[in-house]
């Protein structure tokens, strides 16, 4: 069981005039941790991130993908810290020509160990993206191959839960 | 079977870098028809909105409304446009103390007949979220009332029904 | 003195953590009207715009545009209102391949006159952006034809005096 | 000359359909930066910031603090970038009951020196800001203190100076 921990820094402006981060602006949040995960950058080595043969990702990529379907549960209200959150990310789901991103934002700042389950405090939100991979010149979805599959592996876990269903 | 029809403005700035209205900000649209469906001013009465009893919101309100979950779909990508896109709601549930907002969106020019059903192609997007009605004071859920469940009831439609799940 | 009367419809989202418009969303704001002002579309007739030929801009112009300077004053906080702002804006210098875009945000519903200078109330804000015209091809500044100086004249004005500078 | 030196990071949604970070964005990076300046927290240590003293702000504070104007010059395009980019700070001037914070935003990775001047390159971005401190109870502008004045002092250099105006 391999999560990602991506650190993210949240900004003033994600805040509403509730003073919490917005509810939107929470998916905004989740894009970003996706972004780091699947499209790994030289200058960005530092950044927990899943091996580049995952998905050849990018401008000059042969494979595009595209955001199908979201599912998030707000569990906590997340008020505004300088300390960046923590999103969790693993793979509930690969199946012919998607795949299911789940996360979960947990506040603990950073440091934490990297891996392994989390104990204690419920996270504030639970989320699942599906991400199609098409072709980047026919715009198609097209089918996952065997070696993304095993690249992808170690990444797969049960899918998150959803309480309200 | 009542649908609100409430026009929506797009933003240059809601494109991203792939030229198309970016899969967060499209739950920013409904937000923004969900304000205008719920929160009724009188400087904005030419919007198609729920009756004001609906709901006693705004800030003077003594309660208010949390966002517990959001489900969206996208099905086709939504390019920019100067005319508003059309967001249809209706009400796919009336729980103890939450209620599920369904939507979808469609491009169709305004002028188009505000109630019925829709013809023809198939949605932008469709989504529901979530709402918990609050107790201003103390902050905790609470009951929904007799009244406010037959202020609503016209509103309600079986809930939208998603592809992906 | 011609100046476009241009309505921008806040968003909710456009609030911070202090309840009012941000000052950066207010500069979102402008970018909406001047967007309106200067690309025409078939779909969006009845808003105020200068001429087309003005500059032939859009996607698969042979001019660009870049903003290359802003400056900009919040005299009143502006808070949320359902019904649009009003945007007035004019030309305050049109120079060899630039030009200044001088703007006033007003509060007063829609339905006002659309010409002639406000009486009464001082504005919200006063802003001006530069704007460069680039050859789409070389991405260069270009000159502003003979032409084009002619079509834009009927909407020149002296430009926005700043209060504090 | 003590200027800071604040790194902020780029989100993929601060580029816009041009595929850059969008002129509007750049001044909520300035935001960031400067709430980091101002807004000290025992959980952020690690960022360049100004002397707590220097403004007491936050939301328990008796001063807050309004943008009342703000001029940005963009030099080049500023492209996205995994990296944070570096915002420099100073203050332009310290007046009666208002001060100018002065920026400048260079691409280089951080790792580098945190003061002194920056040789090279020029920076992408020329910007400052005024920002008047206000009485947290009345909202009325208040004298800056001699005590704040002396506590500023060594951050003070001339201002930015704009090449189109």
């Amino acid at each position: 069981m391999t999560r990602l921990h991506v650190p993210v820094r949240l900004r003033w402006s994600d805040l509403d005039a509730y003073g919490h981060v917005n509810n939107v602006e929470v998916l905004r949040l989740l894009e970003e941790a996706r972004i780091s995960a699947f499209w790994a950058h030289p200058e960005a080595e530092e950044v927990d991130a899943w091996p580049t043969a995952v998905l050849e990702s990018g401008p000059a990529a042969t494979s595009h993908t595209l955001v199908a379907r979201q599912e998030i549960e707000y569990l906590r209200p997340l008020a505004y810290t300088r300390a960046p959150v923590r999103v969790e990310m693993w793979l509930g789901r690969v199946a012919g020509a998607s795949l299911d991103v789940c996360y979960e934002i947990h506040g603990d700042v950073p440091g934490t160990p990297r891996t392994g389950p989390t104990l204690g405090e419920q996270p504030f939100v639970r989320a699942s993206t599906t991400i199609v991979v098409t072709d980047a010149a026919s715009g198609r979805p097209r089918r996952i191959t065997a070696q993304e599959r095993l690249a992808w592996q170690p990444y797969v876990e049960p899918p998150v839960v959803f309480r309200r269903r």
